[in-house]
């Protein structure tokens, strides 16, 4: 049963997996390619090869759950890193905090075809995955131990992907706020104390001017490799219109956003040799039902967006030793290469 | 040429490379085995491959630089991710902050023979390597505009210890803080703070009386895996004795290190089965040349520590994206399964 554990120096919550079965002959070298392909069980037709669907957008004539006739399917995950079942017992152990891994994990597939990038599925297939996300995120928010919902996708081997080469992505439902995201909301909590403005808005002025390190600029939205990357193509999509919420947010814009995350994730695949990625959407945390004062701004001064990172490079010992990431291309290149990659 | 660019939102400094040959085709997948072992420019007698030493241990009747008849020999970085020469100078840009990458990248060879892991040397040997590590480190802080020195090693491909092996760590000095030791300083304080005790302190006393996660155990030292571990056979290594700086602190104890570390590295290497590893060493910033009220506690609060960590697994998208580790061995397993390793 995996634990909640927190670092008690820095304060960052960890997943550790408290199962026996895994023993340490067991990190086998991962092979690049042994995957599956002739029975996938994400494929349309072998719903009976996965747990039964939490949800699946179907067709009128195919109401049937588990059944063919469906464009977008729910899952639960075969190896859920948290579990619906259970309280959420927080207890000490001296110096540390440790929680039941009290959470969510399902599997959206994004086609019912067999195919493997989400930058070959037509708009209207994101578009689903999209309002997928949204439906299954308002549903994840009525329960009240959830604090936190993440959308995201690991695509190929190398980011986390798997063997299975079929589209699809993940949503983990947690009982803390993610490491990465508290870092956000209190960077960005602090500047809106300095200016009184969201430091996303201000960041996607600036960039919209500057013009340098833009991929693809649309009515509602923006692609851009951040100033200071942490990885070379990292590619940020941003809404022009602040919103904090990514669920309550994108009100009608679902198919603008699928539009241009399509097009990005194409330049990507195309200019790059189909590499694997990896993104994740950051969005304010389910805060309107606390009272506390760290969320008194947060609807001013956080920005929903999409962080996608190609795996093109491996992070070292000093990066993960120090927090020092060093990038190897700078974000104007990269941006001027993407711009320039015909899809 | 390299540049420090600080991300707006969460204050982290990262190096971007600005330099324009790395092309986007360049991104080569690795290949395992492919190291060059009879031209090791590393190797004794092979002085005049390498860039002239700033510094050798070297026997009585070999005082020559650049020359056999050495023990330890450190060299400029091939590839420095920052340089000496320049100014620390710093300019905003709109959001952003950038500043020249100005800094000192060294490469410490910690052995004249082609060994490749430091599990291997002879306790002398590590001890020495140590000794040169203090020896450079006081050197660099003689330089105003470093802030931070990191000793670090990447051992095998997949840890970035690149194509050749022979046993090295290197040594990387910058004007700024890393953002992980800036993350732990700021928990250590807020401890401090809060119960006028340093945390590291009270860790080491929880973990020496519950044993569960100690792997070795010594007079002056003990290794541990932690708590909340983010990567399975994560260890630490930290001094009993209070103290807050590596350098100055270690006061005839580098033997007792020696062994410690040594031991450390010999039972992951047996138990399993010579891992690519990363080590990275956390220290006091150089605070005693600023007067803020940052640095008053940090001599009480901040403690010494090495971090190994054998790469085993990869990070995936969710981790990346979110800074929500998933460890996939409880530390008490794996602190078990080190202990009963034979070495």
């Amino acid at each position: 049963m995996p634990q909640l554990r927190k670092d008690p120096i820095i304060g960052r919550w960890v997943i550790v997996s408290t199962e026996r079965a895994r023993r340490p002959g067991n990190f086998v070298t991962p092979k690049e390619n042994s995957f599956v392909e002739d029975e996938c069980p994400f494929c349309e037709s072998r719903e009976s090869k996965t747990p039964p669907e939490i949800y699946a957008v179907r067709g009128k004539h195919h109401p049937h759950p588990n059944t063919p006739g469906w464009q977008v399917r729910v899952i639960p995950s075969i190896n859920p890193m948290l579990r619906i079942e259970g309280d959420l017992t927080r207890r000490g152990r001296g110096l540390y905090d440790v929680m039941s891994n009290v959470g969510a994990h399902e599997v959206i597939v994004e086609t019912p075809k067999h195919i493997a990038n989400m930058a070959d599925l037509e708009v209207d297939q994101i578009k689903l995955t999209l309002e997928t996300y949204i439906l299954r995120i308002n549903d994840l928010e009525k329960d009240p131990r959830f604090q936190y919902v993440i959308p995201f996708k690991n695509y190929g081997w190398s980011a986390g992907g798997g063997k299975i080469r079929h589209s699809r992505s993940q949503i983990i439902a947690t009982p803390v706020n993610p490491w990465r995201v508290k870092e956000e909301l209190a960077g960005a909590k602090k500047y809106f104390e300095y200016r009184e403005r969201c430091i996303y808005c201000d960041l996607i002025r600036q960039e919209c001017e500057s013009k340098e390190r833009i991929v693809v600029e649309q009515e509602h939205f923006v692609a851009v490799t951040p100033f200071a990357s942490r990885f070379p193509f990292e590619v940020w999509i941003l809404p022009k219109k602040h919103s904090c919420d990514f669920a309550k947010g994108l009100n009608g814009l679902q198919g603008d956003l699928a539009k241009i995350l399509k097009k990005v994730l194409l330049k990507i695949k195309v200019g790059l040799n189909d590499p694997s990625y990896n993104y994740v959407i950051h969005s304010a945390p389910f805060h309107k039902r606390t009272n506390t004062s760290d969320w008194k701004t947060v609807e001013h001064d956080f920005h929903w967006h999409i962080e996608v990172m190609p795996r093109l490079t491996h992070v070292a010992g000093f990066e993960k030793g120090t927090g020092f990431y060093i990038c190897s291309m700078p974000p104007e290149d990269t941006a001027e290469y993407l711009r320039g990659v015909e899809v």
